[in-house]
């Protein structure tokens, strides 16, 4: 299992190689590298026997046909493309583990076709929407996504087509509704699990976010003839704010309140500022527990202008529910985990993921593997050998031991 | 008295309207518009039988003789170049008073010869440099100021010689060791005589005051995947400490401590920010005050960047000694107000001004009008009628009292 693991491993470091810049991993959806991934992916799902192709959205998808005709189909990966500087295992590794997987089984069929995507589009970083990808799988990439245009005007629709493939193609890239599921294996981008000491974590659901941009208005005045009680000071009513933000979050367990950006409008050292926006960030994995934090810390941010004779205005930039992964997915997953002689950690995903848009219509779990330190997003990115032997003999076990008989037929 | 206030306040708005801009009032340092200013005073010096030229500094002086030769010198007067979108009355309002005090005398001559003075820059826009015009009656007018750029590229010294005089000529804009002194009528551009009811304001120092930039460094982290507890938030600890600026600013009389810029480095709504970069502005009319405010102030950064694991950097940018005012001319001052029927309140200046910069030299003092609402460095500046009288006739009487003789004779 060391030997897959390596394999794996080195095959996230080929994979690295395929980027827009000589310096560092920077892949966006359908740069020219990306032909380069697929080439390699390609050829290795040949070696495995497997058909592929890339749809209408950019996703390479191969299939490893299961042991009969007429079967359902799994479907397990993760994502290809990369923010910039990236590190090397972040959406790439989940892709190779599949293909690591499917290797160990040496051309023994199992009783359903599985299906490896790597995602074309998760990060959202050339065209400033996420999710790409993944959206093609669930018929959701409109007419108005297809004409969002990147920083240099081409458009979603035109980057596909020059990619080489057909964008009328698209209905014929969505998901089959008799899929089984969607399995996602991810490194976790967090401390948690290097925090619990555990290699492998599951996923009970994916944080729902609310993001909020709030601005302060006082009075902007000469810092040297304004004397402190005469002030209506943005910026000492916002820094009172922000560490309310600081406690809220910290009073939940689970829950985490960011303010990730906080700027003077025409600041200057001697100028008691008279306007000052933030930004808010609030994730749970439960609802209630993130709409009551929400509540908290607006209710706070217009208490705390009243107090000071300030104005203040919210404006909700985003908001999306905490989705839920699949029970009966986790829990197959979580036994996989044991019966390979590992401890599992349930936890909740604070990022977004390809698995919470395929949840959508298929039923979707998605497995952690430790991040040592946290990192991610950041050429530092790493994973330990002894956890990606954690993950593969895990997913063997999971693989070999899915039933599809056991899921509903669909309607 | 009223009609002679009135003449002032027009005056004001006449000066005004030779301006950079025809939307609004922008007269920078050797301006076209300066031309304007220097030919309507100059104009009104001579009816009053006033000799005038503009020195190598820019600065326009006229000098009214008094009864005999030989006689020392008074300085009065103020700046006439504004910032940007400034108000009708900040730096002109002084020069336009003692022209108007002047022409009060009908030609009656005092003891002594009394010298106008337009300051040709105080607000420091064209150059980022400011006191130009003062700095040109202290000598202080050297090569490295010569040599400063405005945007468009041209140096000090350029625009001396593009304004028609001789840069050769600095020596003799120096102002001569015999002068009794200089006093500058000046709106205060704070909201504290309107506070307390009062005319007019007699400055007994101009605050000291220390700038610096603060650094606080944490770890930028996914606002998502880490844990409250284990996030080293630079924003948060700038935060906490911009409430501690507050708290100081509020803990001594006379003392105002300001963060006017806050800029989280790279900010953005999902990262929790690792680098945040904040001014602190404090000042006093006591530097043992301020000292001991940057002292608790700069252990507190220290403290709470300790407490929560972060790094923080501390550059001192500029700092300067608070400027005493002449004790005596303040008196003077002070009779003249009482004596005209007023109250005056004696105050700590905490902007700069021409008179901190001739103080180094000569005797100096100061008399605040106050500024309705606190405001300037804004259309809406204003002054009260019944406040530019009193200003009027406690100047009369300031002047007309003034004796030279018990003044010390200059080395």
């Amino acid at each position: 299992m060391t030997l897959r693991a390596q394999r794996a491993i080195d095959a996230c470091w080929t994979i690295a190689r395929f980027s827009e810049s000589s310096d560092n991993i920077t892949r966006t959806y359908l740069s020219q590298p990306t032909h380069g991934v697929h080439e390699f992916l390609g050829a290795w799902m040949e070696r495995l026997g497997m058909e592929w192709r890339v749809d209408a959205a950019g996703n390479l998808r191969g299939v490893y046909r299961g042991d009969g005709v007429g079967l359902r189909r799994l479907l397990i990966g993760s994502h290809i493309d990369t923010v910039p500087n990236a590190g090397a295992f972040d959406g790439v590794l989940g892709v190779v583990l599949a293909l690591v997987m499917i290797e160990a089984f040496e051309g023994r069929r199992l009783s359903y076709d599985l299906e490896v995507i790597a995602f074309s589009e998760e990060e959202g970083v050339r065209f400033g929407v996420p999710f790409i990808g993944s959206r093609g799988l669930i018929g959701d990439v409109d007419e108005a996504l297809l004409n969002t245009e990147d920083r240099a005007g081409i458009t979603v629709k035109e980057a596909i087509e020059h990619y080489g493939v057909a964008v009328s193609e698209l209905a014929a890239a969505v998901l089959d509704a008799s899929a089984l599921g969607f399995v996602e294996f991810h490194i976790e981008q967090g401390p948690v699990l290097g925090d619990v000491g555990l290699s492998l974590g599951i996923v009970e659901a994916i944080a729902g976010q609310s993001r909020y941009e709030l601005t302060f208005r006082g009075s902007a005045n000469h810092a040297g003839t304004t004397p402190m009680r005469r002030r209506r000071d943005a910026l000492a009513g916002a820094a009172e704010w922000i560490g309310a933000v600081e406690r809220e979050g910290h009073s939940t367990l689970g829950l985490v309140a960011t303010v990730g950006r906080a700027e003077v409008v025409s600041g200057a050292t001697n100028v008691v500022p008279g306007e000052v926006r933030v930004s808010l960030d609030v994730r749970h994995g439960w609802d209630s527990a993130r709409a009551l934090a929400v509540e908290n810390l607006l209710s706070s941010a217009h208490a705390i202008a009243a107090r000071r004779g300030l104005g203040v205005e919210v404006v909700l930039q985003f908001e999306d529910a905490a989705t839920a992964m699949d029970g009966r997915l986790a829990a197959y997953l979580e036994t996989a985990i044991v019966a390979t002689g590992r401890r599992p950690h349930r936890m909740v995903s604070g990022a977004g993921h390809d698995a919470m848009v395929l949840a959508k219509r298929v039923p979707a779990a998605m497995l952690f593997l430790r991040s040592p330190g946290g990192v991610s997003h950041h050429p530092d990115e790493a994973v330990l050998l002894e956890d990606v032997e954690a993950a593969i003999a895990a997913g063997l076990y999971f693989l070999q031991h899915l039933d599809p008989n056991a899921f509903d037929t669909p309607v």
